[in-house]
């Protein structure tokens, strides 16, 4: 059993995009489990544009992460040590943890990752962790999707834009998503059976919007923010729905995200912006958990890990999601011998 | 019976506040009733700031009003003569029309005003027309006011501040209302029964808003926009709900309303943005007048018209709305035999 482990610390506040030193990587000993703690050994750690937020003393929906604190992370991983009734050795378990190999956690925002059959473990983690039920939730309650609507998902190619496109196509509607570059663009079109893509890179948003969807859009499911998104804004129907799930243009800008809105046209076609965060549907989670798993089984919903290894790489990584090198769901692979 | 009549056209699209010879008064003689017609003698002209985004020809909810055309607007009148059958002389009936003292019409968008006992027809017209069920539907269906909660209504001591509030207070809010001048704060507050009131005129709406509401806005039913909106939208809580009921702010800029909007608020508190037109509502009238007139009788619901003579100074009375220069829901009486 490890007796030190690895770990990311916040060493200042990031001012714009993350730089070297704005995170320290350690190496620490191991505390002894106290009664009512057990140890994880880390697995997979998940990167999502939100840990930019906590990094970040602007307002949040979850306090920032403290100066010199361990820096905070989705994780999944394998009980290897128990001192805590009900929590065995060799169990997996997933949630809120930190960037680290190791973690003595009393298990609190932690949960038993109940691996559906057939499926490894970076699948499960990845897509049914914090994403799947992001994109089941944010579209289905707030945006709403019927048969026949114009459905836009901009991070197309992302962990949560890729499942919200095809729960739009499973509920019948036209989906168009706006990737970065020919690679993803293709993927979500052939593999994912979206209708159409834009590239953002080397097409004008606006100008392909009003080719595609000349009826105008039903629902944006926003994760972005910019130039995007007000192309998109300006292109909604009357009753369009926008479930506003993240802004990530704006997560490493030193202003607040500002962007003008068009207040006439929400006005004149009675558009609902409703801003969102999954964790607000924490006692729902089985019921997403339950579709996105039964749709799996079927055939209708893919998901693409982009996988890397090397925690000590891992700022090296999330810098990637900031500019869209990344391609689907971001993983770090945590040691040698992570499972699934 | 008159055989003429004198009416409103529009002669150019105004640019901005709408100047002399954008709409022309005219005199002409009244067509011959056709078969399925009547006449009707209009009582009371409704001047509304929407009246504004009719004569654009940005992008509103209803088509435009063609140039040389009648000024559309909200009217109640008396039946005079009639060649359509279920339609008889006498009756009293509201709904759309033109800025005119008589129309000629097949009856299409107006219908009969039943007269709630007790209730003089500027009242019932002025209340129960458009302004009662756009306070009634915004805030209750959008704004979902629960006990307890803080409710800011901007343009507040207007036709549907006015109602918004007090509905707000029946539904156990607490009501902030945003007017220009001493004599409207006042009146909201110790007349209307308002909890606060700030005059926009003379305060820092956002720093009183801090003092007023230092936990928060949960509802800002919006009709005006501009900064006043922004110090709003930056101090609403978590979950917060705002009915975009109007943008006057912005109804005569040549420029799209294109304020900045703080994204990462919206996102971050989960707010609701919807913009509402009550004629979306119209199915669901019965209900909201239903209600409107209960609260009327039970003397928790008071109104405030303010009435204006003159059919030939409606222009002038219709800018006084974009300066803030009504106190209460704007009629004009037409002619001097106006009843009620």
């Amino acid at each position: 059993m490890a007796t030190d482990r690895q770990l990311w610390r916040l060493a200042r506040r990031p001012v714009g995009e993350i730089r070297d030193g704005d995170l320290t990587y350690e190496r620490e000993t191991l505390p002894e489990l106290g009664e009512g703690q057990f140890l994880l050994k880390i697995l997979y750690l998940s990167l999502d544009p939100t840990n930019r937020i906590w990094m970040s003393d602007a307002e949040g929906y979850m306090p920032p992460v403290a100066l010199g604190d361990p820096m905070r992370g989705l994780v999944a991983g394998r009980v290897v040590a128990s001192r805590k009734a009900g929590v065995a050795e060799g169990e997996i378990l997933s949630g809120l943890g930190v960037f680290a190999d190791h973690m003595v956690t009393d298990g609190q925002g932690l949960n038993r990752l109940d691996l559906p059959p057939g499926l490894p473990l970076a699948t499960a983690f990845g897509a049914l962790g914090l994403v799947g039920p992001t994109a089941y939730f944010g579209l289905l309650d707030i945006g709403q999707p019927k048969e026949g609507e114009t459905l836009v998902v901009s991070a197309a190619s992302g962990g949560v834009g890729q499942i919200v496109g095809q729960i739009g196509k499973i509920k019948g509607c036209r989906v168009i998503g706006i990737a970065g570059g020919p690679e993803k663009c293709r993927y979500i079109v052939d593999e994912l059976g979206f209708d159409a893509a834009i590239d953002y890179r080397a097409e004008d948003v606006g100008a392909r919007l009003d080719e595609l969807a000349p009826d105008g859009v039903d629902i944006n499911f926003e994760q972005v923010g910019g130039e995007i998104m007000q192309a998109v804004v300006a292109r909604m129907g009357r009753f369009g729905r926008m479930p506003l799930c993240g802004l990530i243009a704006g997560y490493n800008d030193v202003e607040p995200a500002n962007w003008p809105g068009r207040w006439d046209l929400l006005l004149m076609r009675r558009i609902k912006i409703q801003g969102f965060i999954v964790l607000d549907y924490l006692d729902r989670y089985p019921e997403a958990i339950q579709a996105l798993v039964g749709w799996m089984a079927e055939g209708k919903l893919k998901t693409r890990q982009d996988v890397r290894d090397g925690l000590d790489k891992a700022i090296d990584h999330l810098n990637d999601l900031y500019s869209g090198g990344n391609f689907g769901k971001l993983l770090v692979r945590v040691g040698a011998d992570a499972e699934g």
